[in-house]
């Protein structure tokens, strides 16, 4: 066959290699082990759904990011651009299957054909979780808390989650007779973090004069501390009301179960979507700011309101894998360390090949992970081999040793070599060479 | 918002329910863990390419299942159908970052539009996982073995490993002189299985003659043993042979390699694809043979021959992880028993929330999956939820509890309660109760 196809790729697109692959197998796997020991459950959906589903009925404005087409059998069918949708059409489809309240994860690719001049990839990994069907504070309490303990697995303790609430939000607009302009000044302060006070101050000034402008820089800056800024957000909307209250209770509540340092009322914290509406909140990794929120989300009233009638509210919060991926791999939290096996045996005569995979055998009994060079080549050939696969130890067996029924070992950072040994005292020099 | 759009499915697809996708996950995470024993390591790539990748120029066959359309950018690009054509172009892409052997797996879903009245789904789930890098015999070993361990970590030891050689039986034709008929005799020895061994003999000799069909028929049925099966086979194509010494000598060395029992020697495997060039197997479930086959592969010459000039020869297998889910099932192997959490603590009253939640914390640390029931309702209502989700404990704490900094524990199963318990206290309780 003659060769004609350039094994290219899609602009926006990548394949993972090994590395990076076990690297998100293992923050899969963390995320997933952490969710479940708070209850959670996963779930999946398809990749294909009606395009009305993911788009509502003649679709939105995300149209044109969207990977929508006709199928076979001529239905108008797109790939999902986020869980969320999903999720909602889940929760109406399957809502007499389940209990409420329904706390679920799911962690999936989704797709976007975005520009990828911004860096951005049009196939990435999410990872969403909620608590749906409870508008209660102990919710808004798991989800903080649950947000903090899957980090801490991960390996990165320090990171901060800033909180605010868009119902206080919306409520300062209508106290300061603003409140048909909170788009425009919802989208400035958004780019608090971004461009700085004195740049989102004339942008909201300009949206709704000088005078109501101050009143919002007055809600939006943290104090020195959370009790300080809720005191000035609370002044700044006129008083004592329900949403304040529930943000000083859900403080309580997370210092009371352990978590005060690291948790940030910060009032400037919107969320754009129209979605939300109580407790909004966003992840910082403090080593690594630059890179933004690595988890956002907050409590919504109504999740599924375009499928059922039945009211869900909820809360849940999403953490973009690729993004986290990059910022681990950039402080240097590598969460797949280690070669790709413990050990590899070599080859040195291919008729030994059975009695190979049967020390291999034999040591996964043991717990470790074996790899058997396959070919009787060149022995250092099989050394490199071993070393670009990052294995630490090579085992040795030729005629003579298997006929005495022992194996030789050799540490391959050292070079010390270990001889005569039984497959018993293999094991032990093993655990004893990589402190295992 | 008007309730307007039905949450409907496309037709061959599907949701996961949490059961079933605990299951999966699970099901993932042994067949993961088993491969990294091995020296496996992951890969994964996109799910949308090129159609021209996928299909060939001008699209194949398959074309018709196939999901294909023109990105917003006039792309012609499809999803993909299998996970062999991307791990060829992967291969070939990534030739000069990868050392050879390589040995990878990929589980992931692929979709095909394929008629689902034969109880076919459009979106399914594959493992694959390969050696690619070498011709030798220890490849076919491994996989063979990887197989095995992979089904025993599963829970289904008692496995029948069918193999084969499709350049034996390319001998075979040969030496009858139908070699020009391969297709067909291959299309109607494949159904040997389903249709007896009658049926395929008169469709064989249909097309080859009644004498060349009884050759084919000696040939492909199954003697007394491994041993007798292969002299059998060897006689039919004229006596010892290059293919027929390879099927000895991985009988041989599994055996040597301590896998003797449920390897069996049948010639009537034969792998419709023209891919295949050396050994090929099935694998079967014992106590659920109707199935068919939940892992199949074999040995093929050259992968990635569509998009490099370096022959890639390899050995690879793989497994169908929807049809295997649903053997398990069938089979009462459960992969993820248990409820959504060990252990629910009851909301007696809203006012300890924060409290709830740092009990949940400190028995965390111990290891347990905690549930916290987020209001404070009816305690018949949150005793019901618990029993749903399948939770064996309650802890209830209130406010006396709370001021005695203590909890009570209660055994939904037998009703028994242990009251007045430190964290610790409870912790040991749990141990005794759920036996961990």
């Amino acid at each position: 066959m003659s060769v004609n196809i350039e094994p290219r790729l899609l602009k926006g697109f990548r394949d993972t290699l090994p590395g990076d692959e076990r690297s998100r197998e293992q923050i899969i796997q963390t995320l997933s082990s952490t969710f479940k020991t708070y209850g959670f459950v996963p779930i999946d959906t398809p990749v294909l759904e009606y395009a009305e589903i993911l788009l509502g009925k003649g679709g939105g404005e995300t149209d044109k990011q969207v990977y929508r087409f006709d199928d076979q059998g001529g239905r108008d069918v797109a790939m999902r651009f986020d869980l969320t949708v999903p999720f909602a059409r889940f929760m109406a489809g399957h809502r007499n299957e389940l209990y409420l309240p329904f706390k679920r994860y799911h962690i999936a690719k989704a797709w976007r054909g975005e520009n990828t001049q911004r860096g951005r990839y049009r196939e990435f990994m999410q990872c969403d979780f909620d608590i749906v069907g409870t508008a209660g504070l102990s919710a808004d309490l798991e989800i903080i808390l649950l947000m903090r303990a899957a980090f801490t697995a991960l390996g990165v303790a320090d990171v901060e989650i800033h909180v605010a609430h868009r119902g206080l939000f919306n409520r300062l607009l209508t106290h300061v007779g603003v409140g048909d302009h909170s788009e425009a000044v919802l989208r400035a302060v958004d780019k608090l973090r971004k461009i700085g006070e004195a740049e989102v101050r004339s942008l909201v000034a300009a949206e709704i004069g000088a005078e109501a402008a101050d009143a919002v820089m007055a809600f939006i800056v943290a104090g020195d501390s959370n009790e300080a800024t809720l005191q000035t957000m609370e002044e700044a909307v006129g008083g004592p009301s329900p949403e304040g209250a529930r943000i000083r209770a859900v403080l309580e509540g997370a210092a009371a179960a352990g978590f005060s340092t690291g948790l940030v009322l910060d009032p400037s914290i919107t969320r754009g979507l129209d979605y939300y509406t109580g407790i909004v909140f966003e992840t910082f990794l403090r080593r690594l700011p630059e890179i933004g929120s690595v988890c956002s989300g907050g409590r919504y009233d109504d999740l599924a309101s375009l499928f059922t009638k039945e009211q869900l509210p909820g809360v849940g919060a999403s953490i973009g894998i690729d993004r986290l991926m990059a910022g681990l791999e950039e402080l240097g939290v590598s969460s797949a360390a280690g070669g790709a096996a413990d050990v590899m045996i070599l080859c040195l005569t291919e008729s030994l090949t059975g009695h190979y995979h049967a020390i291999a055998a034999q040591l996964r009994a043991e717990g470790w992970a074996v790899d058997v060079f396959p070919e009787g080549k060149k022995l250092g050939q099989q050394f490199a081999f071993a070393e670009k696969k990052g294995i630490p130890v090579a085992l040795i067996c030729g005629e003579s040793e298997h006929a005495g029924g022992t194996v030789n070992l050799r540490n391959l950072g050292t070079r010390e070599t270990f001889d005569g040994l039984t497959i018993a005292e293999a094991d032990a020099q093993l655990r004893a060479i990589l402190q295992k």
